[in-house]
């Protein structure tokens, strides 16, 4: 009978920084906020759920005639064909030419973790990654782990205040990169699903090879289930197809089965122009109603007088967006009003609502108030 | 526009050996059957589901109350802590001593996932890996991949036509070796809970620290969703939580959060003692049904009048079991007969029913005949 431990030598892992969800847990003052969120929030303070998925949820544990087999190691067929449809339009040339394919995966996590193995293990030259300061938390450290030098670069200029897509083209012509894009939440950026990934379209004109990470969790509101897809576009079949297979290698070791309920939903919807029409109709309506949010807490500012400009908040679509305040704001929201934000100042707009905006609103107006009286302490920065 | 493939070099990933399901579909004769399916099979030849998980499914989907967030990266707490009662008992003491802990993974794949790069991590020294035969295309190829060598043994005496469990026990105390279970069907094999991890109980008993894969697939008949645990065993509290945060470290850039569905099914079932009797129920009559069919098997060899002893068929508990034939014999059988079961000729006795019983015994009759005349050139075995 064994007395030492085998994991003696084993620490408690070292938490990672950013954990800022877990400070706002852990503060006990009653008007706390977090404005953080990953997932799109209901006025009532709720992750959102498209209706139409409740509705098909149901309708398919009524099925009868479904059977509850492993899925393949590759996924759901019919679940990959419509999101691969969804993402780059049932004519475009790629799919027509038979270049794009995806692997199902858990969650765009999963994604990440896959593309980042394959390329790990067939572009042993490749060990540079350049990432979007927004993702590096989240999808750095994946590629961080596997040995890959993660530099981080930013799309939203500071001074100007506004995003910058050139920024992102400039880095993949000057540097010969490949492409690994992140879908998170199509639909839910304009509110127009073909509008949300023109940038994919150009790179498929333009004969990019490329990898994409598609999840599908917050544009139907179906978190919990891992719905991801890890898209391939090569230059023709043939590639596409020895891609695929060594990914289908990958992926069999890390999970052999990609769980199935979340993309039996999504499917069922999308391959229902019924059901479609309505998905569609209800991103279109969170879309609004963020735009409306963002005017709301625009003209808040303005009736304040808070000093600044806040157009670049409605200059903004999706979710998520940059209030434009420097760290010093920042930290005076965080420690004096207990309103969690990231330090780059990027929210997630849906988590404002009646019940909290004229807080948030203050609560920013003070930071810059206060801010603006110690200006001696800090670079002035040109106001716009 | 780049011209040349970036995936050039990636070659067209080589078949693994061992499709044995690939033959069986690309087989043409309307008699093929497969034995070797890794999911309990019921009388009309499809998976089978518990009752009790139908319903519940049905009640889930129509509770309003119910959110669909991401799940924490360790999984839906009270899914493990009733998974954990369930394999060690409630009373256990190590759950007492507060030294298990597990981390909800995808399936049982990604349980040996997320344990072999935790041993890659965090055991350098161990290089070695003894996996059972029967395991070893599934699971030893994870190992393999990462780098550690498998070597096969098997718990099967051919030549006694049992399972001979103290080669186990040998290997592990003689070897000094760390154990990692794996426990695909608790239930399934003598139709009691209890029994069926009796090997886990003695290992705690005696002190032992070992990792353990436990899959909730199949005793469910939930295969599709990926319900999966990492169990941890370790001598005290301290030790456990320092696994517990390197292993969520690893399951963070695997997959973030695993997928819900299946495990809120099981949780509601395992916390609710109607729904728990109604399982545990319907968990008796596969077995039965499958003793049954095992009967009927050494049966109708008997009346066949087929050389050799055919008590091992019954002797034998589980869904899978040996029907103790050579090698010779298997490919008879799947050659002439089209009855694919894999080398070892451990089949799937739940894959047997009405239909193909006769067809079944009769091409085991013909092989067992076929091979006795050929002994010249075997080495003569021992009748029992």
């Amino acid at each position: 009978m064994p007395t030492l431990s085998v994991f003696m030598d084993v620490p408690l892992a070292h938490k990672l920084e950013g954990s800022l969800l877990k400070t706002y847990k852990q503060d006990d003052c009653p008007n706390k906020m977090f404005l953080a969120y990953r997932v799109c929030m209901t006025n009532e303070g709720h992750p959102w759920v498209s209706l139409v998925v409740q509705k098909t949820r149901l309708q398919i544990s009524q099925d009868p005639s479904l059977n509850y087999e492993y899925l393949p190691t590759m996924g759901l067929k019919s679940f990959i064909q419509a999101s691969l449809e969804l993402l780059f339009g049932k004519h475009s040339q790629a799919i027509v030419e038979n270049r794009v394919g995806g692997v199902h995966t858990v969650g765009d996590s999963g994604a990440f973790q896959l593309g980042v193995q394959f390329l790990r293990a067939w572009h042993k030259d490749a060990r540079i990654v350049y990432i979007i300061s927004s993702q590096k938390e989240l999808h750095g450290l994946v590629f961080q782990d596997m040995g890959f030098t993660v530099c981080e670069y930013s799309i939203w200029d500071p001074k100007k205040l506004c995003v910058d897509p050139d920024i992102l083209l400039n880095v993949v012509e000057s540097k010969q990169i490949f492409p690994f894009f992140d879908i998170p939440c199509q639909g839910l950026y304009t509110g127009d699903l073909e509008e949300d990934t023109r940038i994919l379209q150009y790179f498929v004109s333009q004969g990019f090879e490329f990898f994409c990470s598609q999840s599908l969790s917050k544009n139907f509101g179906i978190y919990d289930e891992g719905v991801g897809i890890l898209v391939v576009v090569a230059v023709n079949n043939q590639q596409l197809l020895g891609v695929l297979s060594q990914l289908k290698g990958l992926a069999e070791a890390l999970w052999l089965n990609p769980p199935n309920t979340g993309a039996r939903i999504i499917t069922s919807i999308l391959c229902n122009p019924a059901l479609l029409a309505e998905w569609k109709q209800s991103l279109k309506e969170v879309v609004e109603n963020i735009m409306l949010t963002k005017e709301k807490v625009k003209e808040k500012l303005r009736l304040l007088g808070t000093p600044g400009s806040w157009g670049h908040i409605t200059e903004q679509s999706g979710t998520h967006g940059y209030l434009g305040l420097n760290s010093q704001q920042v930290e005076h929201l965080v420690r004096k009003k207990h309103i969690y934000i990231p330090k780059n100042s990027r929210i997630n707009f849906s988590c404002i609502n009646a019940n909290n905006i004229n807080y948030i609103t203050e609560g920013i107006n003070e930071a810059v108030l206060l801010t603006e009286g110690s200006e001696l302490c800090l670079p002035k920065e040109k106001k716009l």
